[in-house]
């Protein structure tokens, strides 16, 4: 039997607990003899510490990049990434930017995980907003805490990164309420179990998972062998006859209705049924419209199907006219958040809604429990595939188009936003990542149609500002992770549109973007302040600068200003290097249209910064069309 | 009766409640009319809403400043700011640097007080960690945090910024684990008195406390006249009885002994007894020691009896040796932690302990709980002073002395940390606020020695990285709040030593010193990465650089790592105007000392930037003999 510096026993031992509550310590843990090794311990060769364990099941779980930062309760397990091959260390500038890249990480990363680590209290309790972004918005991560060691919270101990009242669950307690799964290691005879259920859960119900791990237990060595056995990450099938009552019900509904419609939401990109879904609109050939969540789940450029992005209230009044005049909605991947509905204005006419969420179906009233959605869409396929002919769309009136924008527009003229996102959407190709940070620029991006292939990723439902720039970091990662290279070839670029007031938020996470050459493009909106609360809160007050150039000055002091900043300066600032950055600063129509038209500027072979200048109170259509509608919930401020 | 948007009722509504669950609603909630008034209401000249008196009354509790950002959740709340004279909105540039700025803010601030404003979710979960630190290290701030309406809430309505599953506690349920007294308002009947009992609450225990502020009831309107009742901040009375009897028995425990000495701890300076302590320590002339968290409660430079700071196993070994042989301590102000305990080698040999902690004292073994420290000490005092002749120190040991760096150190020899803080005592003036950063700078910090009336900011129990530049900010503020103008005089300067690393966390609160022509110094410790984690646990591995020019190269590479920053732009890239700043690269001994006696260096009409190179592996002299010492704690990871 080896026994490790404060270790609790070793796997090996005999005295296994069957006991699953992982909290209760078995009595032998506080009299085990502490011995102090040598740094580079020779481990039996069919032996493993439960830290290199840890890691190298992430590794076979398909994680790459781990994010997060150091802290003396996890340096020792820190020390275990290294040891893993294929596996690296990001390194973030804090704790909260780590948690957005981790959850940008993620939402790319073909095998939906991502990794954050960080340390007792000060660290952990940094990171929890992103890691409530996460549960909010259906990501898979899993939140390793390095802990004081277990017998350091037997004694209570006065330790620093503690309330100083001796209560070490308290961290715990809130990470608890927004993981699917949470759990302290503190026997390690059942830690790797424990371990392996961890990763399951976070990749299955793609939800942020706590792993607290005990300092004491990173060198406590188990069988190596453990490692061969396969992680299993099978999603949980569902019961035939449930799913074939859900199939039968959905078709029934589909033969009877004639102004049929699909909508697609947010988990059909996070419960990776994006085939499933382009499958079912290809056999049944329904208008289909996507969710701000679901957006970048079909191809909308070439899709004749494709109406647009609904959004409640705040919809273009062709594509709400369609979707709540449908006699049948059949909702994939639905959640439903205030924005995706419209502040609360969710008003579909019919009551034929037919909703697959990750884990229940939906029909009319009838709720059908703990369905693993991805199966009972395979099921729905076979049954419309072999009940030819499905009666395909028969409702008579148009699909919506996007609306054009004058063309006929000054080069001379100064950007606004309504321009910027039209321009855009034929900059945009086949396989970009885009970026949208949570103000004006959430909104803008529902006004552009992606190519096929595009992932959107915008926290539409959670919407912490300053989401954005870690999780850029982290999408770029999992790029080069797993699709490779520099994608010179002009593919597959990571793109980000921040507020200037969300890049105040995060932005040394450029930084990190730098430092591990990554070349995404930075959009920063620069339109002095935050605009969106401008427009949705002052509107009254400030309607009158909407056309103007950015001159904050004329504009009474309120809290929606913020310092000025010279943001040609940050790249420099945080290390970039001369030749391997671009700066950009874009005040006019011209100007604008001249870089996206530089062929040059398309490929991704330089980290990019681009200062958009624009005015005070402009908007994207959408949001100043909504704020112009009167009795809009928003203006209750509830 | 008025009513307004949204709103529950008002104050003056008949249908009064005793009830004091606020949580609680009352009936007639739901069924209020909602009118929508012009956005300047003319109100009765006798009411006031809600928003503005929550502010009126922190303005009389003697707040002047509040940190935090808006989000749609507390818009409307923060409109009142506005209108209370003497009140600004200072503005952060994300949530969890706001709170560190209260913090900072309320320890300066004589009135012991700090405030906060955040939203619902996203900003009240950024600001946790700050929060938490608060709680750990007495600080006594408000957090308002601005929710969904009440009815919002009661429909459990899909709206952004919450998990998606209906849950609105959630937020308020973590935070109620790290506040003294937390509440949601939801009947406007009591608010007003709920109102008066956070500001109470947060002042007099020196606690965080949380006010969840529903959107709506921003607007009700109460009786202007409840702002004419005196907020009661009045300390709780102790029973006469019982202060008699802990005066008696410490008074018989100090003539009973002969090696007294007195241990001056956090609480001095959260709870507001500097004066008692100074008194006490004037009567009897025991020797007196500080812990690191009671570092600046008194005159280190001029007073005969002081003989150092004590850190457990981490003091210099008189100190230690005097502390640990006394056979009487007199802790004041008591806050323990493995820091000011020395890493659980809390050795005194006396059994003759009195704790004088902020409520409740423990003499010997005995506790006496509920004790208001301020008015306990008082009576001692008097004890003291009416029982003449008190018995004076009759200890032959002599008092520690600081130890003097050798003075004959070469010019152009690169700095060491030995060399900084020894020249750093001399620079510092009476009235200087003198901020350290957890790492290798609050070690350092408690090798100088503080002139009078300084006051010392360091997180010594929560130790959060990144909190000193926040702090910077919020201390800067309460300094030009209650004791005016720029310190052209020379004194009342606020000085910040930050690392690297802990730079890179919190940065851009920079920018919001600048916006407000804050004029503190800020020295950067660029020793290449986070030195102190180098130093705890991986000192076999790198100690050979420690006496090496920074040059990361050397090292392979680690999580300690960071990005190699151009510290030198931070100040322009954030707006800082030519002329307004200074900043400053200093790599030798001369240049360090040059600059230092420089006189104009020392006047703080400018924002001074000190970018201050050192050896990767350098570190304070206490740090340095911890480490070289065996068996420490923190070798164990534990
Ligand atoms: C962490 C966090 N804090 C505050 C908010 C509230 N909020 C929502 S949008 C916004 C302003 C964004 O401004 P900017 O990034 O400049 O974008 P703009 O609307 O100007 O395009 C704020 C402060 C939030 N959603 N998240
Ligand atoms: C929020 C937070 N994250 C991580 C840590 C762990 N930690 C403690 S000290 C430190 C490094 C500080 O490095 P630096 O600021 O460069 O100071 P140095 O020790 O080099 O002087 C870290 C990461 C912490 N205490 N707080």
């Amino acid at each position: 039997m080896l026994t490790q510096n404060n270790t609790i026993d070793t796997y090996t031992n005999n005295n296994n607990t069957n006991n699953n509550d992982a909290l209760i310590i078995p009595n032998h843990a506080m009299n085990t003899p502490m011995l102090f090794l040598s740094p580079n311990n020779n481990y039996h060769i069919d032996e493993i510490t439960l830290g290199q364990y840890l890691f190298e099941r992430l590794r076979q779980a398909g994680v790459k990049t781990i994010f997060g930062l150091p802290g003396d309760f996890n340096l020792v397990l820190l020390d275990n990434v290294y040891k893993v091959p294929g596996l690296q260390w990001c390194g973030n500038t804090n704790e909260l930017n780590a948690s957005y890249a981790t959850d940008g990480y993620s939402r790319i990363n073909p095998n939906k995980l991502g990794c954050l680590c960080t340390t007792f209290g000060v660290g952990e309790l940094s990171a929890i907003n992103g890691i409530a972004g996460s549960f909010s918005e259906h990501v898979g991560i899993l939140h390793i805490v390095g802990t004081p060691s277990v017998s350091t919270r037997l004694k209570k101990l006065l330790v620093h990164h503690t309330l100083g009242n001796g209560d070490f669950d308290v961290f715990h307690k809130m990470a608890a309420d927004i993981s699917e799964y949470s759990v302290l290691l503190t026997d390690a005879d059942i830690a790797a179990k424990e371990i392996d259920k961890c990763i399951r859960i976070a990749y299955i119900k793609q939800k942020p998972v706590y792993l607290g791990f005990p300092a004491n237990l990173s060198s406590v060595t188990i069988p190596r062998s453990l490692l061969d056995i396969p992680l299993d990450m099978s999603l949980n099938t569902n019961n035939p006859a449930v799913e074939n009552e859900i199939a039968k019900q959905s078709f029934d509904l589909i033969c009877k209705t004639k102004n049929r419609i699909i909508l697609a939401d947010g988990c059909c990109i996070r419960h990776d049924v994006i085939k499933e879904l382009n499958e079912i609109a290809n056999i049944t050939q329904f208008p289909i419209f996507v969710t701000p969540m679901g957006k970048s789940s079909l191809d909308e450029q070439n899709n004749p199907n494709f109406g647009g992005v609904y959004v409640g209230t705040m919809s273009s009044p062709d594509v709400k006219e369609f979707v709540e005049n449908a006699d049948l909605i059949l909702s994939i991947g639905t959640i439903l958040s205030d924005f995706s509905t419209g502040n609360f204005q969710y008003s579909y006419k019919t009551k034929n809604v037919i909703e697959f969420h990750s884990d229940y179906v939906k029909i009319k009233n009838a709720i059908f429990p703990d369905i693993t959605m991805k199966y009972a869409l395979q099921t729905l396929i076979q049954k419309l595939k072999n009940s030819k002919p499905v009666s395909i769309n028969n409702a008579k009136i148009p699909i919506p188009q996007p609306i054009k924008t004058k063309s006929n527009l000054l080069s001379t003229s100064i950007l606004r936003q309504e321009w910027v996102w039209e321009k855009l959407s034929h900059w945009f190709k086949a396989g970009d990542i885009i970026i949208s940070e949570t103000g004006t620029s959430a909104f803008g991006v529902l006004q552009t149609r992606f190519p096929k292939n595009c992932t959107s990723i915008s926290q539409v439902l959670w919407g912490s500002v300053g989401y954005s720039m870690g999780s850029c970091l982290g999408a770029s990662f999992a790029r080069k992770d797993f699709f490779g290279g520099d994608a010179e070839a002009g593919s597959g670029r990571v793109i980000v549109f921040v507020g200037d007031g969300a890049l105040q938020m995060t932005v040394q996470e450029i930084s990190a973007i730098i430092k591990w050459g990554l070349k995404p493009y930075l959009f920063v909106m620069n339109n002095h302040g935050y605009t969106i609360d401008r427009i949705l809160h002052s509107k009254n007050k400030h309607s009158k600068y909407r056309h103007e150039t950015p001159n904050i000055a004329k504009i009474p002091p309120t809290y929606n200003d913020i310092q000025p900043w010279n943001i040609q300066k940050i790249l420099p600032t945080f290390g970039a290097a001369e030749g391997e950055y671009e700066n950009w600063k874009v005040e006019l129509i011209g100007e604008f249209n001249e870089m996206l038209e530089n062929p040059d500027f398309g490929i991704p072979n330089k980290l990019r910064l681009i200062e958009v200048l624009l005015p005070v109170m402009d908007g994207p259509v959408n949001l100043l069309r909504h704020v112009n509608t009167k009795n809009t919930a928003i203006n209750n401020n509830s």
